[in-house]
């Protein structure tokens, strides 16, 4: 027989980066200090589930139609910046150094894991990037292989359609000292130097 | 106005070892890859507040008034474990060499947050240790300061009342290698020496 308990812990472990010993202290924790605690996520994520859905224009995660970013008419409508995540979208928030639009890819291409451009939006990426307004489309996807191959893709289609595609630049991260960063790192940083 | 992301990332800070951080990605992880995990959490979640009590035996978690091992009569009568949490127990039951009973204290004594042997359950195991057949009582508790503190407490609560009471043997770790044992635990392991 299974026990609540340990369908809890089985259910803890689908968070990422929890396994069975996080699991079962979480599931102890909360049984024997904070059920109060319990009680709320219990309901936090039942909320979350039923009431946020996907921004209409941008496919980010939203609670009305249209998230609050897309219906912010003070923000550049001649910039859209191309993210693969929410959580992406949200770090490029909090450096307050961007005034345009976005766009969520919800993914990046993968064709190992049959991820192709339908599955990421791009048909919705183009029509969205041709409204009137829009003057550059910067692809923030990962430098990863799996985030290159997306932004080469989007790049190819967006200006195979006369928009202006960029990507963020690479270089070595602020507050590095030169001798740890990687050689494939230092070789963009000299290529790009300026 | 508090967003059902944001709540669901505050909810998601009381799991212990988790921050901002990590509550950021196990949200995004739940919104945007494992709809069915967060309903499966939530669910199990109150399943778990609502069905697990406490054994009124022994204290520790159960679905039933008396627990399983409680109700298991062919363990070892004379033997009783007191230990400081259900996790602890967890911990001695996995060794698979330990066939007696336990009492779970769900605390230990820790004056500064007002934690007193009152709030541990001490009178109910000096009652439980009182039963006929009980001959040893193995006092499992942490070796921290508070944990020593609680094993002194009980102990001498015991052993007033003629029973005997036992503490783990203090030693070198399985695998360790003395060099990098610390002084303390090599100087129990001298005194304790057999």
């Amino acid at each position: 027989m299974v026990t609540a308990l340990e369908t809890l812990i089985e259910a803890l472990k689908r968070l990422p980066g929890v396994g069975q010993k996080s699991a079962q202290r979480m599931a102890y924790h909360l049984l024997q200090h904070d059920r109060d605690g319990a009680a709320r996520l219990s309901l936090a994520l039942r909320a979350a589930a039923e009431q946020i859905g996907h921004c209409r224009r941008c496919h980010t995660f939203s609670e009305t139609e249209i998230c609050s970013i897309c219906a912010d008419v003070s923000r550049d409508p001649a910039l859209l910046c191309v993210v693969e995540s929410p959580a992406d979208q949200a770090a490029l928030e909090r450096t307050n150094s961007y005034r345009g639009y976005y766009f969520v890819l919800l993914g990046r291409v993968s064709p190992l894991d049959g991820v192709g451009t339908a599955q990421i939006g791009a048909a919705e990426l183009l029509l969205r990037a041709a409204e009137t307004g829009v003057a550059e489309v910067i692809l923030a996807c990962s430098f990863t292989a799996e985030g290159e191959a997306t932004a080469h893709v989007l790049g190819e289609a967006l200006r195979s359609r006369g928009i202006r595609a960029t990507r963020l630049a690479r270089g070595v991260p602020v507050g590095s000292e030169l001798e740890y960063v990687d050689l494939g790192t230092i070789a963009h940083a000299l290529v790009d130097r300026r």
